[in-house]
Formats: structure tokens, sequence, C-alpha cells
């Protein structure tokens, strides 16, 4: 399933030859047909502006998300609060730029997704950490005792770095904190469809809807970061007036052929899902097996992403030129450089390959 | 050329059975090979982030842009200075977000391309007309004899909806007036590639780099008014500071489909884009033949639009029960409603469809 001879996207293509990349989150695997066919079909039939153009929720694209969300997730969006845009990012600094000032604080559990952390470094928003703790074999995060100030809670769940799936009780605590703190929550769940049962994904719209802006995009469940469609469902009424107040055309707006591609990917593409998941299953646990026993690794309950504590000085750096093998370096995530994010979404033979490299180069402690 | 039975999009999905759409301007052709091809080839090699992600320009889409730029307009501009965005308004309306404010003008040909007109009304920018004349059998603009306190100029060329392809004299007229009033020039150049011979298409920035914003999109000459990628060339160093100083991610990305699709169609298309101006030019001088004589047409130099002054009320509403064919009305471009816009970018035989429908449903004087 991972043919990746012709991939020539930037996973691919900035590494040295020989390298094998487990940085950038893509995966390794073709998106599922359904989309192809979706593309295809737009481009054979009509490219030009679509019936659904004046409709700014774009009609097919918030029915898809809504019917996902809801049968999924028992998330019921209002398909008449979804607005389109063409990613996450962008919509996490529109919401930043209309609902904060530069100095405001940022309530994020750190490590942070590493986009995440360069949008508020640019923005000159502080994060104040919600940080991850060594908890013997694995790791938690600590739990909120207080906003530190942050008029926003910016929660990627499932995580990203490390795999978590925030638990009811810890999005309880944090619902009650943004309650208490009149804070929006920006809910990232981008990964939401990346989460292995027995673990399951809980949307935070089901429990704090009128504070929070949920955010999310076929990109990463469905492998094309690329396609550039993302939805955001606006619960917060403060967002949805400042977005309103805007120029109506300000933001862009996603391509036909990416709205086509998510809507395809969101309706007909469960069963390529199913595949893939069952490969980053045994990927995830392969890992656990393989890795050196003193490297610390807690096996995600989400996402294609590992995230792994080398115990050495600048350890992707390291694996990079030791093992040919490159990872993303923990500093980008806020972390020490200890750390390393492996993405393993490959096939089953290139993750063995790597982790054979991997651990012939980390030094025995 | 024009099978337009598949086709699902606004222009022919919104008006009743019966009733031939020359409203919204789409072609009816399908898109050339070479856009069909470039996404397919995207779709089944990678949809991941692109290896050209980090380059803000968007390289290839800079590049071909400036190579088009420079080969068919003698205009060459510095591909550092591009800019990539999902639509011409979107570009229109950052600029005016960034530089000017509520209540300030903009000087602007009338009539105005509709959804121009409607991004000045949604910002509460103030319209300085420079107004289309009679002129016996044809029509011209007036000369614009002061900036009416107009901070920006908003120069389409070629004109929509009259299809006039600006002289050099006019546009120098334009020029020194933007020159002597400090204005900044945001030059729409999307209809350039649809300049009829010996009617030639002069870019702007030719004249006055240093304060235009030159925007484009393969959009109208390919016909993938869907697709959604658009140009920006920051030749004004003020808009340059001015969007540098936003959050990066703020206005979104174009698709790396869209993007395939635009270098495609600029790189390859033009075979195709040949036999699309030969059938043009003959609808456009077959309107001219065909219109009752006391229907005021002038043969446009550019584009697939024709604008007609019917000089009976409510013209386009007349045509649409009387004759069956939607065009749009002249009141949407800030034009009495005698006037109306008619789309010839179909085939031959539809457009003689329209027309003699047309005919049999125009009064006599």
């Amino acid at each position: 399933m991972a043919d990746v001879a012709g991939r020539d996207g930037l996973k691919w293509a900035q590494v040295a030859a020989g390298v094998i990349p487990a940085w950038v989150a893509d995966m390794d695997f073709p998106p599922p047909e359904a989309v192809r066919e979706a593309v295809l079909r737009r481009v054979d039939t009509d490219l030009g502006y679509p019936g659904w153009l004046d409709d700014s929720t774009v009609g097919p694209l918030a029915e898809a998300f809504a019917e996902r969300m809801e049968s999924r997730y028992d998330f019921r969006p209002d398909p008449g609060l979804v607005r389109s845009f063409t990613n996450l990012n962008q919509i996490l600094q529109i919401v930043l730029h209309l609902m904060t000032e530069p100095g405001d604080s940022v309530l994020v559990h750190t490590p942070t997704y590493n986009a995440f952390l360069d949008t508020l470094r640019a923005m000159d928003r502080r994060p104040v950490p919600l940080e991850l703790i060594a908890d013997g074999e694995t790791w938690h995060f600590e739990r909120p005792a207080d906003a530190g100030g942050a008029k926003v809670l910016l929660l990627v769940n499932p995580h990203n770095p490390t795999g978590h799936c925030f638990t009811r009780a810890d999005l309880q605590d944090l619902a009650e904190l943004a309650e208490r703190h009149d804070m929006i929550v920006i809910a990232d769940e981008v990964h939401a469809d990346l989460a292995f049962a027995p673990d399951a994904h809980i949307s935070f719209g089901t429990l704090l809807p009128h504070r929070t802006i949920t955010i999310t995009s076929a990109s990463k469940a469905f492998n094309m970061g690329g396609v550039h469609c993302a939805v955001a469902h606006l619960g917060h009424p403060g967002v949805r007036a400042a977005l309103q107040a805007q120029p109506p055309h300000l933001y862009g707006a996603a391509s036909v052929l990416a709205v086509e591609a998510t809507v395809a990917a969101w309706r007909h593409g469960d069963a390529w899902l199913a595949e893939v998941m069952a490969i980053l299953d045994r990927n995830r646990k392969l890992i656990a097996k393989r890795i050196p026993p003193h490297v610390r690794y807690q096996i995600p309950a989400a996402t294609y992403l590992g995230w792994l504590d080398f115990g050495i000085p600048n350890a992707a750096e390291h694996l990079e030129s030791r093992a040919g093998v490159r990872l993303n370096p923990g500093p980008i995530f806020g972390a020490p450089d200890g750390f390393a994010r492996l993405n393993f979404g490959t096939s089953g033979p290139i993750l063995e390959e790597m982790l054979t490299k991997i651990s012939a180069a980390v030094p025995s402690p």
C-alpha cells in the first residue's frame, strides 16, 4: 500500500538520498480511490463557479462535516454555523487576529504542534503551557489549575505530537476552566478519525458548544495535506460576529476541487480508512516492541505520530546523521532536544527498516 | 466543443428548464486537456504538503506567471514579489482592508464588474466613477480629470463588462493621475489573454510598476472559475509591507490541485486558447450581425462578454421571460436597466439560438 517511488511532496523530496523521512506529517499511502474519482469527475464536468457558490457555508461540505461529526462523535454541528477555509492554521490565525491582541496569552498543551507554536510566536501571543509529565513508563498532561490570564484555549485533540486522546475527565476540567475564565476554545480535531479503539475521540463541542470553534479537515486522516480545504464550526457567537463584520471574501475560498476531494473522503473513504488504521495499529505497537528499552515511548491512542524521548542530546540530528532517518526534533514543539516525533504513517517494511537503523544508532545508556 | 449536457455549475444549474444561460462568466468549454492531465497526475502522485510549501511565492506558480507576463505583455514581474491567493476579489478586499478606511474613495470605470462593485459596497468604500460615454454608434470611457480624492485606482483591463482594452494613451492618463495623487493601482488583468488581435492588452505594470498590484488568474481565459488560484504581483512597496506585517497564514493558501491546474493552463494551454479565441471571435461578430439594429452594441476588443443597450425597461428581466435567455442585468454593474451583459462564451449554434430568441423578443423602436 505504500508505494513511495513516485511521491514528490515535501516529505520525500527534501531529504538526502538514502535518508528515510519520518518527519512531515503526511502518510505514504495514496488517498482513497473515491477522492481520485471525485476530483476527476469534477475536472470532467465543470470547473466553473459551483452551484453552491453563493452559499457561504459551502453547502455539501458543511453537510458532510455535520453528518460525520454527528455519526462518529455525537456532536451535532449546525451546518449554518459552518464556514470553509483553506487550512487549520489559517483559522487559528484568523480567530487570534480578530479576538486577541499581541501580548495576550493562549493556554496550550506542551509539547505543541510546531506550526501552531510558530503561529503564536509570529503573532506575539504568549503560550501558557500545560506540561506533559513523565509518569513512570508513560506520561500524562498536567491538569489546569488556572488559565494564567489566557483568553483562548488552543486544544489539539487528539494531541499532536503525542497522539494523546483527552479523556472526558480531562475535557471537563478544561471546559470548567474555560467557562470560569470566559475563554474561547479553538478545538483542532483534525486527528479525530485516527483514534484507535478502544480509545475514542470526544469532540469538545459536545461539552461546551457556545465557547468552541471546532476546526477540522480531511487532510490528516485521508492524507491530503496539500488539498487545502478546512472547516470551522463557529459555536462561539463572539467569533461569529467578528467574522461577519469582516469583508466577505477577505479570507479566500477553498477550491472546488478541494471541496470535492474532502466531501468524497468524508462520505466514501471509511473502508480505506479502516485499512489504513489496521496498518497504523500494527505500526504503533511495532515501535514499542522494537525501540530500545531505555527510549521512552507511550503507544499513542491516535494519529500516526510517535513521541519519543531518546534521552540523548540533539536526538533528531543524531538519528538523521547516524541512522539515516529524519524525525522532527523535539525543540520545534517546545520540548527538550532529547525528544523527537516519529511519523509512522508508512508501510510495515519501511517502518521495520527505520526502527532497525534507529536501534543501531541509539547509544546504550 | 461546447457539450453542455453534463455541466452542473452555477451558470447552468440555476436557470429554469428551457432557459439558456448567458449570465455567470463561465464559458461552456471544458478546460484544456493539459489541466485535466496535471490535476490527475497530482492526484496520482502525492496530495501531501508540496515541495514548494515553504516558498511563500509558491515557486512554480510565480515562475509560470512571470514567464507568461513577460512573453505576452512585455511586463517583467519579479517572481519574488508574487504572492498567491485564492481569488481576485479576495486580493482586492485585502488591499482595500489594509490600505484604506471605510468612507475612502476608489476610482473605478463604470459600469463596473458586479462582484467588485459589491465589494466596494460591503466595505463602505465610495466609488468615484469614470463613466462610459455613448459616442454615436459606439462608446468610450471619460478621461480622468481628477482623482476625486480616491486613494486607489481599481483598473479592470481588459474591462468587464464592456470588453474594452484600454489604449496606451488611456493608461498613460491614468498613470499620470495615479502618480500625481499618490494612488495605489490595483490592476485586474484576468481577461488579458482574451484580447482579440489586432487589439492588444497593455499591462499596467509596464507603466507604473512601483504603484501597481497586478492581479490575475487562469480562471477566465482557461475557464476554471471554481479552481480558486490567483496571483498578485506586489509592485507597490506599501502594500508589500502591510501584507508582510500580517500573520503569515491569515489569508489561506491555494490548493495544490489549483496551483497545478493553473500552471498547466499557463504553460500548456495556448493551443486550446487559440481554438477558443477563434470561436469567440466569430461569436462577437455574429452578435453585431444578428442583434436588432436599434440595440447598441460595440464589438468587444477582449473577453467573451457583450455589453448591450437594449433601450427598454428592465432589459434582462424582459429577455429572460420573453426570450428564455438569461443575461446579467445592467444595474448590478451600476448601469441603467436598459443595459445587459451577454456571455457569448458558448458554441456558435447556442449563440445563434440565443440571438434568434433575443431578436424576436426585443420590441421595435
